[in-house]
């Protein structure tokens, strides 16, 4: 039986009725994984209206349920005139299912704080699957060290991992996989190509898989040899690692996201290197690859426990060399905790 | 140099200027992959607006093109106060900027049917990367024909295709793949799990990656080994395919989407198959796995050469069997040319 948030969501948002179409929002209220429906809450009950495609699978994965589901028809809108207000996820709405919904004289209700909020802070069937994933990811990068051989183009490189992946249980990748040789890896989302690896390339690889529905994230930096050129980016590796370490050590929960961002920008400014950190340092990781919490220099998002979010310092210099180090974390007992976890001493092949 | 559709769509259009943030509209008019970023438009050229983790390879990727490459920065709406009316596509556009925009006091012109028009119809380039995706997908397929054995499960399947698919040139898969085992078939879109294949068992696969950002899709259903008790799904496999091919030899440029379900459907129903062909027989393909024209019971949308949409019709008896059988298809010359075309006659593997 899925895993569903419908009760929760509507009893944290307050309002008569709640209607959701966000397909992550969906996944979210129902646990079933499907690219068309809405959710309709109300003191009653959960109903998931969906198309046809869906409807076997959703009545078996649903059934005892607190959602009870039904085919999706046109006249799907009448159902809701029988409310005078009805909470959506506003931020997440299109203008033409807003203004549908506002001339038929609802009153409109923002459910996207509640979403936010509840999905940042994960239950223990979402950890369980987020590790999970991460526990895929580390094990299929360890087995692609090993295979990893000159001449590999970055895509034969991103094909194998992913391989890897959904052979030790993953359903699909959390996004694109990144690989880039060389200078690409000063490109922070470099589009992996047909460039060959060649003996003492810097390697950067990206890569996230999911598991239930669940992404794991996770960056390693490393050389394809030593061709005794690299001193600068071993060098600038070492700082950057300090950085990602020093996130881990100094956080704590009630901590800003702004903060945690300043403890790694900090580290790299006392070596001169926060100029090249042209990104934020992390984003919440759920059913989104990226969601709340921020980690930014703006963000006033606070931690607490349950969170789960990538810790992502890096360093860039146009044309030369990249580093990024990341690893997903959640905060447990005030603390972070490492999910994905292979070593981060810099590897040399 | 990336291909780009900036003036054209300005053109069609006909605003004073143009706003598009939507990521695969966005896409279109730069050619250009990224998660984060806007174009604005108006008579004296674009512009793309992105973040410093794209702005290197943007600018080297749109070096010499129509659009100029800028950061995007926080006063980004400013930029909008010298015009009096601005053009978004209103049906892809969050309530959230929507109303940014019209409390600016912006006259709005909505900006969708161009893009749909102007996406539907396929360029060369367009249809070369299609074709591309498409070859790539069929010889993984053919590959994975002679790998598949006893005890993998549906993830197996799906992981080595996936593979193949990658290991040819493909950057990733249109859509998560669909392998279902025996019974499983009959869900349209059940998610691809853990069953194991055994010997009789009907396999099911829809299929589809990327190349150069568009999309294949495909799907073929077969038998691992023959058991000598599906004569039904046989039978019914044989009409399936009938009504697939009846599509190609009849469908003619200047006619409707609804025109074009209904070959499929009215020949299925000529066998009492109609009621079990639940979803519709087609839809557009491109930077979009599902996009414009419509292929159903209810489409208006004329078909017209250098179109590409998938025919797929489908039987699918509850927990009995699924059939469908899917190419993606393009118009030229007034005429359906399969651009998937592994052989549909029934494979008994």
């Amino acid at each position: 039986m899925a895993h569903t948030n419908a009760k929760k969501i509507y009893d944290l948002v307050g309002a008569e009725a709640l209607l959701t179409e966000a397909e992550d929002l969906r996944r979210y209220l129902t646990g079933f994984s499907s690219s068309f429906g809405y959710v309709l809450s109300d003191k009653d009950g959960s109903v998931f209206y969906t198309d046809p495609r869906y409807l076997e699978a959703a009545e078996k994965e649903l059934k005892g349920s607190e959602i009870s589901v039904e085919k999706y028809t046109s006249n799907f809108n009448d159902l809701l005139t029988k409310y005078k207000q009805i909470a959506i996820p506003v931020d997440r709405t299109l203008y033409s299912d807003y203004k549908k919904l506002q001339d038929s004289g609802l009153e409109i209700i923002d459910s996207s704080s509640a979403f936010i909020r509840a999905m940042s802070v994960k239950e223990d069937y979402e950890i369980e699957s987020i590790k999970k994933a991460c526990q895929i990811a580390d094990k299929a990068f360890l087995k692609l060290l090993s295979q990893i051989k000159e001449g590999m183009t970055e895509n034969d490189v991103a094909a194998l991992l992913e391989f890897l992946m959904r052979d030790g249980g993953a359903s699909g990748t959390s996004f694109d996989t990144i690989v880039c040789f060389g200078e690409s890896s000063s490109v922070p989302h470099h589009d992996t190509g047909m460039r060959k690896l060649k003996f003492g390339d810097i390697i950067l690889i990206d890569f996230g898989c999911k598991y239930n529905g669940y992404c794991s994230d996770c960056t390693r930096t490393f050389l394809f040899g030593d061709d005794g050129k690299k001193g600068e980016f071993k060098s600038s590796y070492l700082k950057v690692l300090e950085a990602h370490m020093l996130v881990k050590e100094q956080l704590k929960a009630g901590m800003g996201g702004a903060e945690i961002d300043a403890i790694a920008r900090n580290c790299l400014k006392n070596y001169g290197l926060d100029k090249l950190f042209t990104h934020s340092l992390g984003h919440g990781i759920g059913l989104n690859i990226h969601e709340f919490p921020r980690i930014s220099p703006k963000s006033e998002d606070i931690i607490v426990d349950g969170m789960v979010f990538s810790d992502e310092p890096g360093v860039y210099l146009s044309g030369e060399y990249g580093i990024r180090i990341e690893d997903t974390v959640m905060l447990e007992k005030g603390k972070a905790v490492s999910l994905t976890d292979t070593d981060k001493k810099l590897i040399i092949l």
